[in-house]
């Protein structure tokens, strides 16, 4: 990592270790309950070298609200943990992917019955976690699932739909990827004791930061990014209508449009070097970039005026390494 | 309905009418927000003619435990709804099956993608309306959807193993049918103001009551019931391992057995009048009968230990119409 200094990233990498941690134990719980096979699935998927990057950012965010009790705030960073891997396997169960960070999915691995009942039970968990919080935190976390839920279908219609506009692909992104940043940030800063107005910069952070964080996976699935594990050209190859390609729909002619359109349509890898020809001279690229600094800018502008101390200096310096990633 | 009076049917009718306005009123706010698809799509499911069981339980328990505020029960009845039509919707896809209440299964109608998420919005629903209670209620909706998730793995190992025993079953039903009802009873007792070890009364009741009512589903499937739009043998042709059959499988020997588990390994309805001969010799039918009678009595017994007056009557007489919905 660049940009961060060391105590910054051995805070990151330690608040990493402790959600690792809070995820083993209700693992270890919910196994001597008697959870079988279903807790060794949920292990399997949600111990598998995820970022946590969720979590994180919730833990940081209660601290640069003032929190003070990192007890209070771990079963939310948790709960959001939990449900996101949720929603993941459940997505690759919808999208029939075959991996899921250099692993097998659960549907592949035991059958998509187990799978899709391994996800309810992720879910669960997470809800269970919320039971501690005030009302207004739980229809944070509520809400938020619900809007995935409507963004996901928004997301299955638009499947190879060609006439997606980019208003389109941003309302789906704001439910189903800056959504759930955006309630935990939020969630965290009222935890911390802020006030509505307060902790609604929180939420803003989060969902600026959501933006980006999608934007900018959006260009690796162009642009490769070894350090992932993640393919090129995935989103391309499954007909998933991702910014830069609306760009450039939307502004290429003639030709290329028609090149383009076919391209999408049935994708094969021996014509990469033509799609990023015409991604080229549309500039999408640079124009997705362009959107990524905007929405990382709007994100920092909304956590220093609410947030403060050395955990907000921090997610200052996330803001920048999403930013550089696809530089 | 036989053997409740007049007055008690008429409340049940309007107990039932409530959680029905209850959940109109909630998907209709879903509906404003702009949840456009999945919100029809769990509508479609949620109001399509379920008996409302579980939540009119739930609120009768509130009384009978001496609760005096329906409204601080009824986002409780609709939360188990909810939740309990999410596993209806997702069982119907891991069973493949076609019908649910007498209309098209969502995954059928939309596909199996959106009937997934559908599901998902459910539960997502159903905890949504937990956050105003006490974090022991939370716990006790949490623990029995994962004991729900746990039980439905035990029963997919046993689809089709001729070897269940009557221990396998009991235990698959008390997690998946009975826990409901029993964590239902129990937080509606505790939301009432009564003590742990009276609201483990209530607990009890429920998953007495729970245990009889998944063993009349098991006798209705060999009995037919017009009434329930269920058609007979669907259990049989999906190879579930329902207590009568086991019951025979462990009784019968020679032929009777081989012939048995022939029958259960691929049966076809022209087989039925051997199928029921054997039940019949092995007395597999009236074993049950009077399982569902000592379950019955035990959920009885519990009521009266810990509530009373007309609702804890109507209980009471809800116990009996289970009981002879088989005679």
């Amino acid at each position: 990592m660049t940009g961060l200094s060391l105590v910054q990233v051995e805070r990151l990498s330690s608040l990493k270790d402790e959600v690792d941690a809070g995820l083993e134990a209700l693992l270890d719980d919910a196994e001597v309950a008697g959870g079988g096979q279903v807790v060794a699935m949920a292990r399997h998927v949600l111990m598998s070298g995820g970022k946590r990057l969720r979590p994180v950012l919730f833990m940081l965010s209660y601290d640069a609200a003032g929190g003070g009790d990192r007890d209070h705030v771990m079963p939310l960073a948790l709960a959001f943990e939990l449900i996101h891997t949720a929603t993941l396997v459940h997505d690759d169960m919808n999208d029939d992917a075959d991996e899921r960070r250099g692993r097998q999915t659960l549907h592949l691995e035991a059958g998509p019955e187990k799978a899709l009942i391994a996800g309810d039970w992720l879910f669960v968990q997470g809800f269970g976690l919320g039971g501690r919080y005030p009302e207004r935190v739980v229809r944070l976390m509520a809400d938020c699932c619900a809007d995935i839920a409507v963004s996901e279908f928004k997301q299955l219609d638009h499947i190879d739909d060609l006439t997606t506009s980019p208003e389109d692909y941003l309302d789906i992104v704001r439910g189903k990827t800056a959504g759930p940043f955006a309630a935990g940030c939020q969630s965290a800063a009222l935890l911390a004791g802020l006030t509505e107005p307060q902790a609604l910069q929180f939420r803003i952070f989060g969902e600026e930061l959501g933006i980006a964080f999608q934007l900018v996976d959006d260009l690796l699935d162009l642009r490769g990014s070894p350090d992932m594990g993640k393919p090129r050209g995935v989103d391309v190859a499954e007909g998933k209508m991702t910014l830069p390609l609306i760009h450039a729909l939307t502004l290429s002619h003639g030709t290329d449009r028609a090149t383009l359109a076919e391209l999408l349509a049935s994708f094969t890898e021996d014509r990469w070097d033509e799609l990023m020809a015409i991604l080229e001279r549309s500039d999408s690229l640079h124009y997705v970039e362009l959107l990524v600094d905007l929405h990382l800018e709007r994100a920092a502008n909304a956590l220093r005026s609410a947030g403060s101390g050395p955990a907000a200096d921090l997610m200052l310096g996330m803001l920048t390494e999403i930013g550089s990633r696809t530089r």
